[in-house]
């Protein structure tokens, strides 16, 4: 039950959408018991962000959203490759993009909470 | 001080959209001292979803932000609830809606913090 | 590593965006630690947004994400002036703009977390 929602500042093909949606498929199994059978994304492009108060460069805000923990271990590796796909696909550079962490208690699928 | 946000990646009409807050304000008192008089209601409508891989159906990503925390038995009539509210007004099926929760500590109307 | 995304069901102008970031990173500052040179800003404008059942006013939904805690007193003084900023800047009614805090754990740049 993870959600990764990608807010960035330029326009998004939708060849580059499913290419970034197969990768952080694949990264999304570095979450013990998470992989993308089960993995929802989401992508908001030509985002207005700003950056230490410029816009003139890209820039990614990442938010990861998983029921239950993950390792500090886990997800340090997560953000890792998170980072990369998004450096190799769009071009970002690793120091324009935060990736955040949500670890959710209460989350609904099929008409019940897990 | 709740409020619910919906990701969806249909279209939404603005007679579907006032249908879906009236129902939402309707489910949100399923939380004991929740009410429409004090809900936000946000929607996302053509929002690019993929879920298990795949984007070539109907597909929502339901937030619901509340103040303080709530029971779990209260939070799954509320999921129960949205759950049947976006099958019944958009046709989305319950097995591609995810519903997550966040129980907020810090949040802020008319300038204060309650 | 704070974020600030704002939800407006108004337009926002270039000049407007930037009169806000630029507000908004003078006001991160009230939290000790934080500073614009960490900070990240998103708006989303035209945004479809209900508060108590009506959109026929004008409406803000604010999110501050910031990595770690913040006292209750520093949270409050950062409400109290993102209120006055957008009532300033956009005329919109403190009494429909909620801020919405969330203190998180794991956050990521520059491809590792902090």
């Amino acid at each position: 039950m993870p959600f990764i929602n990608s807010k960035v500042n330029v326009a998004l093909s939708e060849e580059e959408k499913e290419i970034l949606k197969d990768k952080l498929g694949q990264a999304i199994s570095l979450i013990p018991g998470k992989s993308e059978s089960w993995l929802m994304v989401g992508f908001e492009d030509n985002y207005s962000l700003y950056f230490k108060g410029k816009n003139n460069t890209k820039i990614a805000f990442i938010e990861v959203k998983i029921f239950g923990r993950a390792s500090d271990r886990d997800l340090d590796h997560l953000t890792a490759e998170i980072s990369r796909i998004f450096k190799e696909v769009l071009g970002i550079a690793q120091d324009k993009i935060y990736i955040k962490y949500e670890e959710v208690e209460h989350w609904g699928w099929n008409g019940a909470n897990f």
